[in-house]
């Protein structure tokens, strides 16, 4: 069992903190000693993406990853083609923003063709994988919950994710909310060797209140944070540790206090 | 792709039409031409074993399985003995009630102890076995869904039910709202040959409302049913298709409704 993890591996994912703006995100972040932040696109575009690199560069942050490309699935070749043209964006948006990890939500299934989503989001990733090596960035598969196969993606087992980027060369991103339920999960670590581009924490709530929006604050639930921590890391990834709490009530309490609760829990069962 | 089954394949699970007593239940079945029922234990017991199994006998109906024994994992040594208890006396009802499965609900964890909860659940199945062989009672092991760990199983993948299975000679049940979204399910279900002693049915609605009471009629949601009952059919198991919807804005429905559209789906979707 490791033992608690240094502030400085400590990344601040902004949807932790929905209630901020970037700015507001910068500027929290350096008044709790945070050094990186994980940023998401949309709060990128209400600033601007020049002005959002400068933010970040300015208050000396590091970017972990951006968050996200993917939702490859697509109803015909004309959305497919305006999937395809933002995922590049993305990629370009990762590298500007001086990060090269741009975390992959694969997108759900067209219809009830599951088997189709999948060979899609392969084909997908294929294809967007040329563009990222040319940027520097490593394109992280993240596999999702089963639960958001219906709204977010097709590749809802970490031993999916690794087939594929085996396959594909590319990355993945372990999410401990997504992944700490499968009784694979050791032994696909063990697989992923080499290939964690990131290592997200959140927790379990029993009972838990939305099927999107009801992460826990580490330590609140009942994942057993530190085992997966000791299995990503046996894995070879010493990388930051990115917080991503999605959950509505943190999001009413000051931006300050939550930042505050992360580090401390962070601390304490990470 | 199988054609659409007979309706008297379909076994009408109690839940689906929870808004009825086990005596509704079984009038409405004769009314609507309904052959087999799964009742659960807890309406069983409105009305008494000995009656309960009268009236199902008098009225011609078979019996599916019984819902439910499992919840293993135990706080302490007490609790245990009462859940041991209990799982016997299920073992008997199934007996009773003219059924020779008993589905098993395996637990949840107890706190964040996971393979502890795993290794309860092998250790409680083994206990239970000789039990069941005694009384002519298959013990069908039932993943759930992973959203579903906090509060109802530790086992939540088919590979894992399949696993124990074979090691403990129990059966496995496959309910395709749990099951669906694995990428393993061609495989698991290749490898639950010969051991599948039961099968459900619903769908899985997007967005789902609830986390427990938030599945959908079956042609209402995403899942590919009759490409699953194939994947069953091959695997040998060729007996009842139970429909288990449990959605609290159906039982809002008058029953011999409900009925009518479960029996019209189930050969339209199944």
């Amino acid at each position: 069992m490791s033992g608690a993890p240094p502030l400085q591996r400590l990344s601040l994912n902004q949807i932790t903190v929905d209630q901020w703006t970037l700015p507001e995100l910068v500027d929290g972040c350096a008044r709790a000693g945070v050094t990186t932040i994980a940023p998401w696109r949309e709060k990128v575009a209400e600033v601007g993406l020049e002005r959002a690199g400068r933010l970040i560069a300015d208050a000396g942050l590091s970017v972990s990853s951006l968050c996200r490309g993917g939702f490859f699935p697509a109803a015909g070749e004309r959305e497919r083609r305006r999937a395809e043209d933002d995922n590049r964006r993305a990629v370009e948006e990762a590298a500007s923003l001086g990060t090269d990890v741009l975390v992959l939500v694969c997108g759900a299934p067209v219809g009830r063709d599951l088997p189709g989503a999948r060979a899609a989001i392969a084909a997908g990733i294929e294809r967007l994988a040329p563009h990222a090596a040319d940027h520097g960035v490593r394109l992280g598969i993240e596999p999702l919950h089963p639960m958001m196969i219906g709204e977010r993606s097709a590749i809802v087992t970490l031993g999916e994710a690794v087939d594929l980027a085996l396959r594909l060369d590319a990355g993945v991103v372990v999410d401990a909310y997504h992944v700490w339920w499968d009784p694979a999960l050791e032994r696909e670590l063990a697989r992923a060797a080499g290939r964690i581009v990131g290592f997200h924490v959140s927790d379990w709530l029993v009972p838990t209140p939305d099927l999107l929006q009801g992460r826990g604050m580490m330590g609140d639930g009942i994942i057993d944070l530190r085992r997966i921590r000791g299995l990503v890391e046996a894995a070879g990834y010493d990388g930051p540790i990115e917080v991503e709490v999605i959950n509505r009530d943190l999001w009413r309490m000051p931006g300050d206090d939550l930042v505050a609760l992360t580090c401390e829990r962070f601390a304490a069962c990470c």
